[in-house]
């Protein structure tokens, strides 16, 4: 038999996306964002048959699809070159033509909403109100537009429309941690959620009626929850919680009074389903632990974008009247299969002060595990690790490398306060959590105290410098991805508008300069000993390249080993592909000097 | 509504095609070679899902795919930019590495068969042999190679393999009307057919039992037909054949004793079921105009791969057990339904000295019919225009132009006598067939006399350039694509031992100097009066760009109006889209000064 080599690390990073998705109302036909081609167009099946076509051409990132009603076209935005200024675009549902509707190079248009006969589409933009948005109805026939709203106190995103359109559905944005909803009707704006009290962030929002809408938020609890606000009394009142879990995503299943919510816990997503009228509340069994995007249509059949951490994103379809799901696509690693990817142990472990703090840790699979641990830090701060396909843990755990993630405080996905215990506590908590992942391992024999590598990226970046900076005992090497070396001048990057939401999650770089000086990795470089491998993007403008300069010469100076990589064509996190690729084999050659 | 632009010249030509596809022996997986994701690559789909998920990353065109009987492993081969110089490769069954198993480079290995154990793979190259070739037999275990048979008196392919591998087949391949087939068995070799007597070609050949050969030519009838050949009498019998039909593609469905057989009914294809215990011929139903490939399964099952005038290259499969079948693939134009497309109207006509032709007429859709026929003459050629997609037909009768080619003697499809009329016959009975297609219209009023364009590529342009040097009166204006301008300098490009079949196919330079004088289309350069468009290839070795830059120059100085347009990277052919894009796109600006 024919003895084939070792899948390379391109292999793994070969792997295809699907950004987002839509159905069309008769579920005839299923369109989708992806990169099969190479860079992302639009592409769609006729079901039942899944051999896909494509719709566009323009190699551009999709931002969100609408599908008329009555089937007659599609409305899509795609941005320019990874720009984020999402630009709004008719074409027929068979694919040709992309008809510019709202298109102003340079500005944002998002959150569109199709009224139901479709002739109006509702939008929010920073065109003309660069700093807090406005939101604008625009009129596919006569190509009129009018301002609906206009941002005063903070970006303010149009996130829902009752079926009748008699009103409308704002969000107010402040911080990761901090949002606030109002409804506008009969020329009058009234919020949601209370004023007073606790911050609590909006997660999803829909209407059932024309008076009554339900949402997802932490406003009653830490937990996002279900809660019914009745729009006549403006009452909000608590409809449902899980303990220990957060509520996202909302669809209604209007014809069967069924309410589709997404649940996060911890690092998996569960589907529920909740009945209106008996408030029964059911867990709906998902091929997926991970839930990206999720539909239901009219006939009650529900379509989900979602992922393992073994398998890519792909789309499911759940039928209603065979009660099972089919998978509509079938995106995987090609040449690699399913079996030979690790699925990572979930673990809890108490921190330094007794905090829980739950990790994830992929280990190498035994033929090949070289019995070294990769501590990895996740960026955000306020994010996550979760059980999605990551196709670097893949790919290090197929070259014998095993993989641990805390999800140190800070973290989604475990409450509003504990996501919160990040906010100008950056050099402190999540610091000792991830010492702490370490100890937990060695203490359960599943790691070696002289085995152990660090690596992040951006955020996780950063930590890494950190960690090398204030406990180089624990590391071998060091791996900074486009991290960040100094929080002064990181605060300093930002735009004007986004100042006071940094002075929230870092700190003040006056009132709390002390503390922004005892958290800034280049504060130790003294005691970063250990040899280290630097990536930076020479357009990065929150990790700007003369500050990494500036640590790699100073530490060469010092007469320690850095190994510095600078891309060119790359900014804060790889856009392309090759760079990917590049970064990731030289990280495998950095690690696999020091075994 | 939302009003859409008509489509553009490029979503016609920007269709997808499958070059070739074979299905694993359980059925399970179907792999294909397709430019879905814009250069060729293999990809598979998993039945019954749908969903194409890529094998290679090669970007390379295949030529071949044999899949190992224990689905272990595939051969397929591919060769670099075009130069037909295909190389032979291993790759698992779920993509990954593409191993190396005979590669040479500037060599062709080709007619691969791999033995029922996997271990050996018997292939035809030039690579030690650049006239005639040789084949070997390759054991992809032990790397071990033999040579098999050395090619003596014509380039000799191997083109079956008795099922334990007992004997041979080869094909002796002189002329596109003279092939010869013999059999290697216990180191003697003996012809299958007659060496005396008429020309004759072989379509296909295949083993039934160690000791029988079927195959299909027109050793017995001037129309391919179903002989048998027995290897220990060594005697050939002629087994049925269809009047006025080709067959050509034979597959074996042993179990039930079925020959699957491929019929060319001029324009068409057909497909027939042959029982070789009860002899009796069914004709199957076939959801497609022209059949590509076809195979058949263990199971059964029929695989084909196909295309309509309205529909491009998919591939459907009969499902023996539902009797139905089912579309596998589906590749279409983007943002342009099938109801748009132009389904030709095929004709008859009796030409100047009674010899009938049939021809296919696209016409333009009476909403958009400029009243225009455009005469195109195929390349060739001892070629045909089928009932295939051609983006180039549906592009122009979109555009308003009706379309009319006939198939002028020396086509194929219609025996090979008819075939044989072009050779040595080029500017003589073709060029009066393509004049008496328009006075067939002009008296039919399917056209009109004031109205008519020429436009024809390679052997097509050569007439295009002919037609209009000796009937300039019947165009308005003429089209030349890589047309040959000189007989003479056409027979001196081609390689030494292709020369004796150019002398066949064309004329002696010597001795039918005279005839390839008044044959040349530059004998006419004072006659051809009426607008030209000339598009050439840099690259082209057959019709050499200092021809046409003569031509073009000469014209030129008498004043006649000439747009010339050259690509810098091509040769006789588009091998580039956006080059082939640019063309029609000038071709259609060109005609429209005319209308």
């Amino acid at each position: 038999m024919i003895r084939f080599n070792k899948p390379d690390v391109e292999q793994f990073f070969r792997t295809f996306s699907i950004q987002l998705f839509k159905v069309s109302p008769d579920e005839s036909q299923c369109i989708f964002s992806t990169n099969i081609s190479g860079k992302y167009n639009l592409w769609a099946i006729d079901l039942p048959n899944t051999f896909p076509y494509p719709l566009t051409f323009k190699d551009q990132s999709c931002h969100g699809i609408s599908y008329d009603k009555q089937g007659r076209f599609i409305i899509a935005s795609f941005d320019q070159d990874g720009d984020e200024n999402a630009q709004i675009y008719a074409l027929p549902t068979i694919g040709g033509e992309l008809k510019s509707i709202r298109v102003q190079e340079g500005k944002q248009h998002v959150q569109s909403i199709l009224s139901n006969d479709g002739s109006k589409l509702y939008y929010t933009s920073n065109k003309d109100n660069s700093t807090f948005l406005n939101t604008y109805v625009y009129d596919l026939l006569s190509e009129d537009e009018t301002v609906l709203y206009q941002g005063e106190k903070a970006p303010t995103f149009l996130v829902g429309k009752s079926p009748e359109g008699q009103s409308l559905a704002f969000l107010e944005f402040y911080t990761k941690t901090s949002s606030r909803a109002f409804v506008m009707r009969d020329g009058e704006n009234f919020y949601i959620t209370p004023l007073e009290g606790q911050d609590h962030t909006f997660t999803d929002l829909l209407y059932t009626s024309e008076d009554e809408i339900y949402f997802t938020s932490n406003v009653e609890s830490d937990f996002p929850h279900l809660s019914r606000f009745d729009i006549n009394t403006r009452q909000i009142s608590k409809v449902i919680e899980v303990e220990g879990e957060e509520f996202s995503t909302l669809k209604l299943d209007k014809e069967r009074n069924l309410l589709y919510i997404v649940s996060k816990k911890g690092v998996v997503d569960l589907l529920y389903q909740f009945n209106l009228l008996s408030k029964e509340l059911i867990q709906v069994d998902i091929p997926v632990s991970i839930i990206n995007q999720l539909e239901v249509a009219e006939s009650g059949n529900i379509y989900i974008l979602g992922q393992t951490a073994t398998k890519p994103m792909n789309i499911y379809k759940f039928h209603i009247g065979q009660a099972e799901w089919s998978c509509l696509t079938n995106l995987n690693v090609s040449g690699i299969s399913e079996q030979l990817m690790t699925q990572p142990e979930v673990f809890r472990y108490p921190s330094y002060d007794g905090l829980e703090i739950e990790a994830l840790f992929f280990q190498a699979r035994k033929e090949v595990n070289n019995g070294h641990v990769i501590l990895w830090i996740h960026g955000g701060p306020q994010e996550a690790e979760c059980q999605s396909f990551r196709a670097l843990f893949q790919f290090l755990t197929y070259y014998g490398y095993s993989v641990v993630m805390p999800n140190f405080r800070g973290s989604t996905g475990y409450g509003l306060s504990f996501t919160k215990m990040v906010e100008q506590e950056w050099g402190e908590g999540p610091r000792l959590d991830s010492i702490e992942v370490l100890e937990y391992l060695f203490e359960n024999n599943k790691a070696d105290r002289d085995k152990i590598f660090l690596m992040g990226s951006s955020f996780g970046g950063y930590m890494s410098l950190l960690l090398h900076g204030r406990h180089p005992e624990y590391f071998k090497a060091v791996v900074d991805i486009f991290g960040i070396g100094n929080l002064f001048t990181f605060i300093e990057s930002v735009p004007e508008h986004w100042k006071l939401g940094m002075h929230k999650l870092i700190g003040h770089p006056v009132k709390d300069k002390q503390k922004l000086i005892e958290y800034s990795p280049d504060t130790y470089l003294e005691t970063m000993r250990k040899p280290m491998l630097i990536i930076q993007g020479a357009n990065d403008f929150r990790m700007v390249i003369s500050e990494s300069d500036h640590i790699v010469e100073s530490l060469r100076k010092k007469g320690r080993d850095v190994q510095y990589i600078v891309f060119e064509d790359e900014g804060h996190g790889f856009a392309k592909k090759e760079n990917e690729m590049k970064a990731y084999r030289a990280i495998l050659d950095f690690f696999n000097q020091y075994l």
